[in-house]
């Protein structure tokens, strides 16, 4: 099989890391052994000091929305063009904490900014490169955010209003239910129970590109 | 009369510094004393923290083209909404060390980035905000260099190959030429000659605004 793009996206507190070592295993059994990891914004030195300004902010100064969002995309095609594209090209698999789904989720519907600019903007910078399959975690922002406080204290973003999480989930839903290639996954269960769907989502996947 | 964004361009070594403050001189004349000055890429703390990324980049990291560009853009929208805009709306004059065009030469011209691509970019980030004036200061790229190099040593970009700048130069002239809001100032001759030329496009564009 060739080497593909898996991303791992949902709000805070959705278990994108528990659910990363479960995908990485389940590769494992069916023998693929060469796999990275990307988290995003980040994952190269530029990009992870990009990440540190995005999540951080600048003391005394209110960073605008547009400017958020392109420093998510330099730190984006960053790491595309640097990392991703070189690995999956020497073949190996990669999975990536969160990737441009987060922006239209978080910037587009999170923050309201112009849904047909985000879309130029992603058409832009990245072309036509696109993960080759989305595990969509799908929490309330309620179970989320109290999942992400019990693990300690909250970024710029993960302070923002629960209004903002309501809809960054909405356009994380709507994005989902219109692209065959994002898979949403039920996260409000325990843990258990997410690992099983999570499981059977990817190994049917895994069937379909045999 | 209304409040005006102007934009002194040119490459390295134009004389930017020296046409500014002539430009002030000239403004204080017409009776012109609410001045701000801003440079790009910076002007607001996040803004000069992303100028240094871009000039100084990260050590063992080849900074990408397309992030360059956007952290120039994420720079730039940051300065426009929060200190270009609001200095206009309260009826300051805006002197800007650069701005758009640089993108444009630099980026566009310089290392060839699409110009479709920049122009999307720029029209998706910045709508139709434009300066009233932009200075251009044309000298050839030798003449250019050499006088940076007299100030000391060069940045990441100041480094690039001459065919770079060459380019840079190629592309300021073309989208000079082609924007009556974009006056070619000949800035190869000497200090004297460039200040009365200066001034005499800057008179003559006042009295047209008038």
């Amino acid at each position: 099989m060739d080497s593909k793009f898996i991303v791992i996206e949902g709000l805070e507190g959705a278990g994108k890391t528990t659910a990363r070592n479960c995908v990485v295993e389940v590769l494992r059994q069916h023998g693929i052994q060469d796999v990275i990891f990307t988290r995003e914004p980040g994952g190269t030195p530029l990009a992870e000091t990009l990440r540190v300004l995005i999540k951080q902010g600048i003391e005394g100064e209110q960073v605008t929305d547009k400017a958020e969002l392109l420093m998510l995309y330099a730190a984006r095609v960053q790491l595309v063009d640097t990392v991703i594209k070189p690995a999956l090209a020497r073949g190996a698999w990669v999975i990536g904490d969160r990737h441009d789904l987060s922006s239209q989720a978080y910037q587009g519907g999170g923050r309201g900014i112009d849904q047909q600019l985000m879309m130029t903007l992603r058409d832009t910078v990245l072309g036509d490169f696109t993960p080759d399959l989305t595990l969509y975690l799908d929490v309330t922002p309620e179970i989320g955010l109290n999942r992400a406080r019990a693990r300690g204290a909250l970024d710029r973003i993960e302070q923002e209003s629960l209004n903002f999480f309501v809809r960054t989930r909405q356009r994380y839903l709507e994005l989902a239910v219109a692209d065959s290639r994002i898979k949403i996954i039920d996260a409000t269960k325990n843990i258990e129970q997410v690992t099983l769907s999570l499981v059977r989502v990817l190994e049917q996947w895994l069937r379909e590109q045999a």
